[in-house]
Order: structure tokens, then sequence, then C-alpha cells
């Protein structure tokens, strides 16, 4: 079983670590513009070897880990590169676009569009985790479109590695995924960037900040270069999503500003019911 | 030691439950409006009798864990209830007002100005946990309007139960305070606001949340009785971090709008600088 892992970061690195234990027989292949990348990989043991495009044709399975952006310019190429019967995948927050770009290409069926909902605020190699995927949900969009046997290769391996399946199709997946991935990141981007600029001036504030700041500011820590690709890609989306949120945010604030106890109290007590949707989402409660 | 707490959940409660363990010889009293919040908070032991403002005559220690609308109606007569030698702390998350109300009441020496950065997403008496001061930051106010045996009493508790104390003025607390507090728990409760109106059209969007919508939503689960009242009393400073968090936003969606992958890769880049500042706050590195 060879594994051909692109991009060997916190996702593509994951996926190496639960497929090595799985498969204790499959040779991981790492590829990855990033050398310095490729060679901690492979220290730490998340690949067996360092790999080219060029070594493709061997594959049993491709896994694409990369920024959205590089996703696009490579899918391609590494699809005329794989024999007849390998499986390339991709993990993008995005699929929309891939799903359009490769509609023609002649070994489509070779090709599963994926996008795992996990992850942390931490990147590279280094931040790969055994057990990431285990109870979290892979979606899968246009499935009709990859042959049979690899869709039943593909759905086997998340079986095996605990992850539920939800199957969508492309413009339904990054109309929803704006609102409850891509807006959190931007409002937590802001909100890193609002209470810094004001520190610049005030340096004790982050001596008064608790755990609730520390929540709402997490993904501010995440990578821009896998970051500024998917919002470029979703920009439809995303900027509906944040004419909405700007919306309320102002919404609130008149009702601060005119004192009114009442609108905000029913604002916060309506939202608090987001307490019984968190609850009721299987992969929080674990 | 006849301490009284008056408000039960979960800041007075958590308190309640750390004085017991360093003076298990101490009485706990429990105040409370919310006549089934004080059954509760006997029944799982966090007081040992329910009491009234009457019985406020005979108190050592009163502590006062409510709203801040509450607590500012409410002040100016536990200070008249108690006897001279008693030490009166409230637990309120604005100080500038409470400080003003106070400022010439004839036992402003037995009151102590505080704010623990402390707390959870949970209220009531089952929110009380053990420990939950424990490396936190506690903020106190006006120290010298305090008399110097009560302050003393007061940082001897604090010590005891692992907290480390800032001193501030009231007024710049109320200012940093909305950057890392306030702003969060507004910030959470409309982008949970957004997801949930889009969600009444988009029923399996919430399939989709991982584990970064939870973090980022996590404080929508707050209390309105508890911070409808701090909006309302931090109101200007309140008004202002919104205003400069709604302008980062529309810059932003500026450039998700117009495509200018740098601007938004670099926005990001900077605000990753979080991370290190994060990685210095004490009380999130125990």
């Amino acid at each position: 079983m060879e594994v051909f892992i692109i991009g060997i970061g916190l996702i593509g690195g994951s996926l190496a670590k639960d497929i090595k234990k799985q498969h204790p027989e499959a040779t991981i292949h790492g590829i990855d513009i990033n050398e310095g990348h490729l060679d901690e990989a492979l220290e730490i043991g998340l690949i067996d070897a360092k790999a080219t495009r060029a070594d493709l044709v061997k594959a049993d399975w491709v896994i694409i880990g990369i920024p959205v952006d590089a996703l696009t310019q490579e899918l391609g190429g590494i699809l005329d590169a794989v024999p007849d019967d390998a499986l390339v995948l991709d993990m993008g927050s995005t699929k929309e676009q891939i799903c359009a770009l490769v509609a023609d290409h002649p070994k489509r069926r070779n090709f599963l569009a994926c996008h795992p909902i996990a992850g942390t605020e931490f990147s590279g190699p280094s931040a790969a985790l055994e057990g990431l995927y285990a109870g979290k949900t892979m979606i899968i969009c246009e499935v009709e479109k990859t042959a049979f046997k690899l869709q039943e290769k593909a759905l086997e391996l998340f079986r095996e590695i605990g992850m539920r399946v939800r199957y969508m199709n492309p413009v339904a997946h990054d109309k929803h995924i704006a609102y409850v991935s891509h807006l959190s990141h931007i409002s937590s981007f802001m909100l890193g960037k609002t209470v810094m600029e004001k520190e610049k001036n005030e340096r004790d504030i982050f001596d008064m900040a608790g755990s609730g700041f520390e929540s709402t500011v997490r993904l501010a820590k995440s990578s821009p270069a896998m970051w500024a690709p998917i919002f470029r890609q979703n920009k439809t989306n995303v900027v509906e999503t944040l004419n909405e949120y700007i919306q309320n945010l102002q919404a609130f604030k008149n009702l601060v500003e005119q004192g009114d106890f009442e609108g905000m109290y029913n604002e916060m007590e309506a939202t608090n019911r987001i307490k019984d949707i968190l609850n009721g989402i299987p992969i929080l409660n674990k």
C-alpha cells in the first residue's frame, strides 16, 4: 500500500499517523514544497520517505492537504500523474472551485472531494496528532463522480479512523461552512486585532484577560497561508456571513447605546439556545 | 468566622467552597432572592444556613456575587447593616459606578471593590467549582479607601485560594475589561445569533460545526441576567470597543471583497502575534 501525502502538516500529517496505525504495512511517502517540513516529517516518523511528483506513478493513495489555492493549481497535474486505479482525495475547506475545475478531467473518477471537520489552530508536521479524526465528520462532495471501488476504499479508511460521513453538494458545502467555520475565524482574527491595537497604548490590558477571551481569540493563531486562500475562494459566501454578522453587531451596539436593557436581555436569551445546539453536535460530545 | 455570601451562584458559590476548604470552622450563610437557589445551595452543602439582610449584623465577611445592577441597588443598604469591623467585598465585572456610588458612604472603609477574572459560561449554585480561583487574577480598585486591617484580611484569603492580585483605578478597569471580556461576550453572542438565524432555513448547518465554532460561541451560553447589566453600566466603553471591532470587520470584509490576498494575509499574520501574548498570560498557562 503506497500512500502519498502531499502537504505534510497538521491535516496530512495527522492522517499519516492514523493510516500508519491502521495499516502498519503501508509506506507513507511525503511530498511538500517546504523541504524543512519534509525533513522534520521524516525525522519524527510521520513519513517513511521523501518523494516527488514523478513518484506518483506508483501511488495507491494520494492525499492532498495543502492550501486551497495550491490545490487548484496542482490537482490536475496530480491526477495526470497517478495510475488508473489510484485514489486521490483532497482535504480542502472549500469545494465548489475544486469540483468545477476537475469536472471534465479524464481521471475525474479517481478523485474524491473531501473536507474533514477537524483541526487545531496549529500547523506544520509537529502539529500532527494521532486520533485527530476520531469522532469527527468527513464531508464528501459529488461522491457519485468517483469510481465505486475507490469510494469504498475511502469509506473503509474513514470508518477505520473513526469518522462519520456526510454527503453534500459543493455549493451547499461552501455556503454552510462559511457560517460555521470561516466566519468564526474572521471574528476571532478581528477580535484579536481590536484588542492588540488597544494594547499598543495600554500595556497591561492582557493581564486582565481570562479564559473567555482565550476561547474567542484561539482561532486567531491560525495559519494565514491556509486561510487567505480559503477566504478568497469562498468570497461570496464569506462576504454574506460578514454582512449579517456586522449587522447583528451593529444592532446590538444600538441596544447598548440606547441602554435598552430588555432588548439586550432578549437577544442574549434567544441566543442561549446555542447550548442545546452545541449539545446536539455529536463530535463535540464524545 | 461568620461569612455571608449574597448571591450564591457560580461566583459566590465557588468562593464559598474555597473558604470552607481553607477555614472549616467558618459558618457560611447564604442570601439570595432566588429561594430555589438558596435551597439548592443548602442541599449541595455550599452554605450552612439560609439568612436574610437582618442577619448581617453578626457578619465578619460579606461577599456579594450578584448582577451589577442589583449590586448598585443593594450595596449601600448592606454596608448600613454590617458591624463596624466587617469586610464587605463585591465581585462585579464593572467598577466605576459602584465605587462612585459608595464614595461617601460612612462605612466606605469596610468595602473592598474586587473583580475576579474567573468564571465559566454556566450559572447558579450547581455551577460552583472548587478551585475556580486558583491561579487567577483578582483586580482590586481603590484599595487605599479600605481599612488597612480589612485589606490585609482580604489579601490573606486571596493568597490562600491561590489568586494573584492587581491594583487598578476603576475607570481604567472598566475601559480595559471592555476589551478583554465584554467585547468577547458580545462577539460570541452575535456570532451564535448569525449562525442560528441561518440555521432556521438550513437544518444541517450545525452538522458541519467543529471545535473552532464551539470555541468562538462558547460565551454565548452566558447568563443574560448577569451580562445585560454589565453592558448597561459599561456602555461608553463597550460601544467604543464595538465600534473598533465593527470597523476592523468591515475593513477585512473589504479585503475579501476585493480579493486582496496580500491584505488578508498580512492582517492575519500580524494578528498571529496573539499566540505570544496568550502564552504570556500566566493564568492561561498553569
